[in-house]
């Protein structure tokens, strides 16, 4: 019997990641992704219903937190303040063995027009829980819905800075700066 | 031998509109849109390579009157002024049969994760040829992405007015009173 592995599901993201950015998203089986992880498809399908799959789990967290800081920013905080919040509590996800991958993700969706569909659909989904969490706290619809794109924006931005080679900046003061620079670029465009 | 069908694909992307929101993007055939429009499969392919570019068409089309509206906006406008120039020529293409076919394009794509990625990535798509439009008028990087970002606003704000039963505004219009209305939203988030 094999013993309880505590990292199984990063092992299977790591390998997936690697296989997708190697070879192809569409050229890799959800059994080779097990192997190369050293694990079985059957411990392959106890974390993900199939390979797509792979890939979003971090897309809820990242969903999931950025609600919780909005949520908890204080009563008076300004909606970018908010978002800003939001950002700041994503940001605790953006771990070691996330950076480490960035740039075989970044690889796998560059040569894959099904991951780059799932990217775009995932920024969508990320302004969408931003502008409900926003709305939530009584923000205009139309405000909400400015406030999250300019927070998916800072997001994008900051991500696309640690994900290089060689930076060791905190994904926190990384989306502070991007949501200050876009924050900004948005006085100069309405000047 | 059948006659010349000028509006050969005109036929087809209503009968695939149709169908897919009836029964589903996934469940309908090229047999049976060909079938629906009175055209046979090997015509369907004279103008499509497949069921997805069905709806690919209209995002070429709206992207290249986009760049077109902004490089040729005048020399002095505004990102945004050279923006809503991109808007207005787009509206161009929004022709009453596009206008009829709208709420089966949107029922179809609510009812379909394929569908709505495809859509995810249009306006990611839509959103870089503007701002590639802009940086070739000279517009900085961040400024220019920002103004897009504004604009693919705008342009979906006025799509679902105009897309609504009864609606019976002009495309340009809606699209310039929804690009102002996101300016003062920009206005009141960085106050």
């Amino acid at each position: 019997m094999p013993r309880w592995e505590p990292d199984a599901r990063q092992r299977l993201v790591a390998a997936a990641l690697h296989l997708f950015s190697e070879r192809g998203y569409d050229e890799t089986t959800v059994a080779e992704i097990a192997d190369r992880a050293g694990l079985t498809k059957s411990t392959f399908f106890r974390y993900f219903p199939d390979k797509r799959d792979v890939l979003a789990a971090g897309q809820e967290t990242l969903s999931r937190l950025f609600v919780e800081g909005i949520s908890q920013a204080p009563a008076d905080a300004t909606p970018l303040n908010a978002v800003a919040a939001g950002l700041e509590r994503a940001a605790s996800a953006m771990r070691p063995f996330n950076r480490e991958l960035a740039p075989h993700l970044q690889a796998a969706i560059a040569a894959s027009s099904e991951l780059q569909e799932r990217a775009a659909l995932k920024q969508v989904g990320m302004a969408a829980a931003m502008a409900d969490a926003l709305r939530a706290r009584g923000v205009p619809d139309s405000v909400a819905g400015l406030a999250a794109e300019l927070g998916v924006l800072a997001f994008r931005d900051a991500y696309a800075t640690w994900a290089q080679a060689g930076n060791e900046e905190d994904f926190a003061e990384l989306a502070r700066v991007a949501l200050e620079r876009l924050r900004a670029t948005a006085s100069q465009l309405l000047a």
